[in-house]
């Protein structure tokens, strides 16, 4: 830190488990990387190129070189998964994940239908090779899952083997966990939280009223996903109580 | 492409006549540019330096030539043209045009109101020298043309030497063939399409929502406009049916 | 300018006493400061490191030294001074002034309570050595202050020795002088002009359309804060009535 303030609440240290900040890059140029780790890198613990975008960016390798050197792990998102999955190309998939030198990667049924035991089996099968994350909740706004679903469909993908278990929301913030409007299913999220350890999940939360709500609720430790490469420093300052969001919630607490 | 995967839709290629992405520069550095180019240089057909950005934007000359390297065509938006006309400078214009060694120029009256004969002969002028895109619609939210209007100045101006027509939607997405809330006024779009072919219109489609409406509706080769520059490789993914918003949709239809 | 255009409004010269354009920086790398300035640089009056980015930002005494070298001053947002005044560290917050070498400073409470007298108090001592910004209006939404308490809060600010008054708005632009909506509280801005010089005034307006609203009601010349760097060239062409909002505005006042 550039200079010292008191009473700062504590920050866990990388490699983190609990406390992550997962960092979209929907199509980041070589020196933008550059210019995202310089500023954000000791803030980000691990980055997604969003869906499918690996698939149209160039530089590919470079870019997941860049990343490796700065120590921050980067897998492919789950549409990319879903993608070869459909098509049935779950080896070529597999291949894809060597070639690029891949350590983790990610699950999700956010736009295809998967039997349970079927994505289960993926899971298992994947993390023996790989850290998987897997991703519960649909990109359709109009699938909405009980809360004793996502508890069910979370444990159970823990005991297939995932890390850790996405709770959905896409770039916008507004499907899954929230409501078109961007709010929190605030009933959905206590009910999870009484069955599922929180360090398991990651929340994605794009917008900055989310990861405010998330951090007043779990606290400055609080695993946080989809955030976009300049809302890091932004997002850290509201993590410390430093920025006017969170401001009193941690002066409070004292 | 990075990998392989089977049944992508067909993307037409570079120079295009359709499935053209229109993107819009409204004020990147030099570096900027390059980075831009190094990522979804391949995925722009034409890029626009909005309004009247280029007035006060400095390193005019320096960016213009970066984009000649990289075989994009660039052209001044339409608000620039209006400026001219409006202070009786036409003739001015057609320096700036030649000095700046522009080859494309967009003709518009989003601004201002000019008589349909003056507008297709400023168009019958200029497409003696350069490649001319005019620009249907008003800025103005509430001038809004019946259907039948929008297609006669489509006709008119085509006739008169127009290379393409840009349908208006502003930076926001907000007016013109949309509704405040950037819905399409679909009636208006199914109506136009009766009557004017889909390759002759730029669709402006700011909005990631209007892009899939836009792809569902004509398919992954439509022509869009003012794509902000970091959307473009997103747009990619949504035009070949690999982000969530499409993925059902070419899948449906194999 | 790169061309010339007739009867463009009288834009006021760098170093301004009004027509000021500050930016918020929350979080760019040095390159991205590089690129701002190139681009922007001449537009731009003065940088604000928005709330206390800097204490988790790296590179801090490079960046700073990017602005000094452009000539642009630079200050640390108001929440910075309120989180070292909220832990009693106010002669630790000076140090880090002086440490970094700080000319201006902000004073503001935004997201603490502290009496009027006290906050002028800071104000005073501040001004003996550094240039003070102070800020009113809460970042509170349920904290609305009458027209009148806007008035005295202001002009004893400056009598106590601010330089320019900041009226609160956030980096959203949804508090203070606006609406939840973003919109404009007129009267409020209306009354405060009755009595406080407008050039003593900076606005914090991130959204287009409150610039464009303080434009069309102040001028060219009004000063404007809490502009994103990417957008003090479209600030700087709506001010010179080269965009479509306020083509109009400035050609009916001809």
């Amino acid at each position: 830190m550039n200079y010292t303030l008191k009473n700062i609440p504590e920050r866990t240290q990388k490699p983190r488990e609990k406390g992550l900040t997962m960092v979209m890059d929907k199509g980041l140029s070589l020196r933008q990387v550059e210019d995202f780790l310089e500023v954000s890198g000791t803030h980000t613990d691990i980055v997604k190129l969003g869906w499918a975008t690996s698939y149209v960016t160039p530089n590919l390798k470079e870019k997941l070189k860049l990343y490796k050197d700065a120590g921050i792990p980067v897998y492919f998102g789950g549409t990319l998964f879903e993608a070869f999955i459909v098509r049935d190309q779950f080896d070529d998939y597999r291949r894809v994940l060597e070639q690029y030198g891949m350590q983790y990667v990610e699950v999700s049924d956010g736009s295809i239908e998967i039997e349970q035991d079927e994505k289960c089996e993926y899971i298992r099968k994947l993390s023996k090779d790989f850290t998987v994350i897997s991703e519960v909740g649909s990109k359709d706004a109009t699938k909405i899952f009980a809360p004793y679903k996502w508890i069910q469909l979370m444990k159970t993908e823990i005991e297939a083997g995932s890390w850790k278990v996405i709770a959905e929301a896409r770039e916008g913030g507004n499907v899954g966990i929230y409501r078109d409007s961007g709010e929190v299913r605030q009933g959905l999220v206590d009910e999870i939280l009484t069955q599922i350890p929180e360090e398991t999940i990651i929340w994605e939360a794009p917008q900055k009223a989310q990861q405010v709500w998330f951090i007043e609720l779990i606290g400055t430790n609080v695993n946080l996903g989809n955030i976009a490469p300049a809302e890091v420093i932004p997002l850290e300052t509201i993590r410390l109580g430093l920025r006017g969001d969170t401001f009193s919630h941690f002066l409070n607490k004292k």
